[in-house]
């Protein structure tokens, strides 16, 4: 495949005016390598071990969610230096999509609500809030991640879900008034959680978010690598 | 006691020049009630359990961690206006204490290290780093909060822990450089997981900064009034 | 009376949007009270005087033109300790139309031409331009303050009104323009004076404004309370 | 005289280090003429009449309190032009001093106390409190003005004095504390007067600054041209 | 002539709106002279020379492509003091047409590609690209300045011209993807040089942007005032 | 040699304090390649010839003047992406001086005053005044680059030179006044040619910044890589 074919088909997928102003020149290609490739890789973040195994598999094209180029660089140094030569020496092209992808139909919150089987989905300006019929502790199996209950959680009837962090003060109150009974997202914050209108059920960013980029490399015949954080509770 | 009085000795004990230059004007007297009072309360956070609790015991005083009034307010609605309306017709003064009491001496930190029995401690530039002859489980019982641990934790032999939201990338790389083996804090973002150099024992915000207050309030006399959010895990 | 309906008719005799940028959140609900009341009480400024005696007529609403919260809060001490504690424990609610007001049709500017008996008006980017047939005296009269005349004014037969404080040099210049020979405004600094085109008639900031108020008060059925700046001039 | 001894003794009697960084770029040499003269004259405004009536005296160089190019200039056009063609083509020099007089020993407050004859003067971060032993009546005779009384004016035993635009919340609460039964200055605002701590006196901001201009003049042997504004109160 | 006739027709000529931002308050009539005047110069800068030949010929009007009050002023002294007092004194308008006339049709650009006899047109966002049938010795030769040739400059075919300083790096692109074989312009930085996609041929910024002003004076009937950079190169 | 040595001898040849606030994150350790290595290279630019050249001759180090990664970087593409790929395959370490170096003793413009032969040499804030016993001619063919002389240029007895671009305004009045005759520097703009007071002497930005690296590298026994702009001037 060409990479002019693919950015076409890329930015069908996820338009970029779709991205937050912050996102501006940290989405698209991040990286540019050989235009000619046949194999794609997918993964939810760029870390040495993903970008290792793409290589392993010999893609052409690595597709992530989060950029590894976040802060503006003027110096390639230590690990940064190290991604950015294994990346280039094999002249692998990285993809980045992020809130445009976030914002796109059939984006993270859709494949999110789909693990979960949520019915009657209704959005938020963020996410979305739907009927769910299973339990936290199957919740936290599909997700595969342990989860925090922050409040007096009694029913998740309906529930609110954003993929990434979003326990926003404001998206808690709009989830309450839109009928939700407890609000899954991740990164809750102590003040936060203090004045929220809503139980909050906490799981990891990428349990959240893994989903969407799992759900597109399987419709697309990429090769999804996996890279869960590890996690335990305790006790 | 003369609310002058007790200015004098509240500066003496955390001096306003110690605080971040985003608390100016949020800490000190933030509401002013009657200039002489008997009893004082303490608690990490103005909740309004924490202010009802506090006016059933008459209090003239209440101290607290974290202002109520952190963003500028040009009106006063919803739950600000109840709070505020308990405050001021109980004629209740609020003393709040925040990067300042982080900063001094017997402070957050300090006071954590003394609960969890750190011994042969070295400061970091927010924090410090101790040695922990207690498990993680022993941990999450003295802090009374379920802990999430991140990473490969083998050992915690010397631990860095640093009270509140202090997991940051120049931080986790100081306190590695110091010698600890784990990083014990609160509100850990998955972009700062992916690349720490530790692994990181993630409490709550609560568990972390209640200690101090506790500790002060026992020394002073006062009336700690515990506020504890409610959190359970899954699985 | 309910306060979501009394908002409802406020925004439509005051519509939010007409409010310069300046007044982003500083006007509307600024104290939030009981939410059903009876008795409404209008004033220029949320003085103490007035507030005290609102609450003495036992009013559930107080309508004012300048807010109390104009500088952002972080603590509520002092002068703004005692009102905010009145206001509150009263359970009064508090409301501001300021600017939206000031471009509202039949707003202040509207209010004082007609005490002024000002005819054949013609709008200015902020007041207007009307034809006045009362002598100077007559008009220190209708407002109820002393007058400084600055410039030599031999006539007021075409005057300039601006409500508040309105000597703005670009606005002298299009009074003089539509062929105002007078201007009546409050506040008059000295370089403007220096290269006004016009005869200056400087009113208090009160006296002008105060009549929109009475007037809304009066049409409403509402109690208006009057709180004059005391002023008297030497020689 | 030559001009750069004129600059010499100028900045010894009024330091440019002493002036306000707004003032930056605006005191000094404002128009560059001659650089030898025998005639200076001084105002306190370089207005069109007074920059004709040094001409007039032939003056070399012209002293003022206020520059007449405040707002900077990319274009001369209008009344600017007028006064530039007049002061560049009679090859006039422009000496302007401003915050840094204010500020300056025997400046601009000390000639105002001077005047109404103050003693035991007490300085306050801007303006001074001295004993006033004369009457209302009797200021408004030595300013050459006439005043607004704003208040309850009982005694002015102890008065505060600020030359110029004086009514700042914050020195009117120093003078209060400083002892101070009134306040002299000129262009107060509704909102400082709704809160001012003391009873006003609003005299001109000419009446106040002229009188060190004067005494400067007479002091060096200057020409003193008056430009006092035209005003007169109604009733 | 009437000068608001004359500005009706300038601004006809060279519309405002077509100014860059950075021109806002530095174009049209930036001294103000007499109102009516029969004597139009023209020149590209307004220097010391260009203004005392302008005043030989009585000029009423100086029209010029750069602005002398460039950065704002808030004093006259020294050499703009000297200039100011000229054009002032000789009471001679000064009209300032710069990025609105760059923008106008028949502009800078224009003139300079009839001087170049450019044919086949096409125009870049900046300047324009046109075929070419002279050697850069004619080139030299017609713009009466040495040039410098940057890179290996092989054929002139279709050449790329934007009058002043015009070597962006957009611009450039912007030009060897429209055809050109070469970019001719002013002021080449090191860095930009440094990646050029095109080899640049540097001529002086005067001798780009005169042959507009002179083709205006021409075509107007104005007196052109050369005022030629003193130039020469070595070896 | 291992990294952490050449660091500390570099930083005590160019102290990084010297640096202008600009070069901040843009000098040091631009790229990290190997820790060990034996070959340096030097050049004034990280141009993708010298960098080709140096990775021929196995550099382990390449030092340079201009970084190439001045502008932020939140991608890496198209040339960028190539020189990357060179720099980081070859695991070559990049090290820039900059500003830092211009300040050092034995910097930049001492290195030019040397080849010039400047003697009895005074410094300016930026460069320095030395008597010259060459001619132009001479100064152009030791700099190894044609000149642009502007203005009448009588005598080199006194030249001011700084090496880079530094025509500005406040510099060559400082030369002026420091007794320099004229001024040597690259990238003349036509707004301060102008106003200067001094003709000056157009050279390249290579020719004045490269005998420094030259010097340098022939001091520490570094391979100097030559990429000397192509220029030529017509007539």
């Amino acid at each position: 495949m060409n990479v002019y074919t693919f950015i076409e088909e890329m930015e069908r997928l996820a338009p970029p005016d779709l991205a937050e102003d912050f996102d501006a020149g940290k989405i698209g290609l991040i990286v540019e390598g050989e235009p000619e490739f046949s194999t794609v890789c997918c993964a939810l973040d760029a870390t040495p071990a993903v970008v290792k195994e793409a290589i392993r598999q010999k893609a052409g094209m690595l597709v992530v969610h989060h950029t590894p180029l976040w802060t503006p660089l003027t110096s390639v140094t230590g690990s940064t230096a190290a991604l950015m030569r294994d990346v280039l020496s094999a002249r692998m092209n990285l993809w980045v999509m992020h809130t445009n992808y976030d914002h796109a139909e059939e984006g993270v919150n859709d494949a999110l609500s789909e693990l979960l089987s949520l019915s009657d989905r209704v959005p938020l300006s963020l996410g979305l809030v739907g009927s769910c019929s299973i339990t936290p502790d199957e919740i936290s199996r599909r997700l595969g991640c342990p989860l925090r209950i922050w409040g007096d959680l009694t029913s998740v009837n309906r529930l609110a879900v954003v993929a990434g962090s979003g326990f926003d003060p404001a998206l808690l109150t709009e989830a309450k008034a839109g009928g939700a009974g407890a609000f899954l997202s991740a990164e809750l914050k102590h003040s936060v959680y203090r004045s929220t209108p809503l139980p909050c059920i906490e799981a990891t960013h990428y349990a959240l978010e893994a989903p969407a980029m799992k759900r597109l490399a399987a419709r697309r015949g990429w090769h999804y690598i996996d890279d869960i954080p590890m996690l335990r509770t305790i006790p």
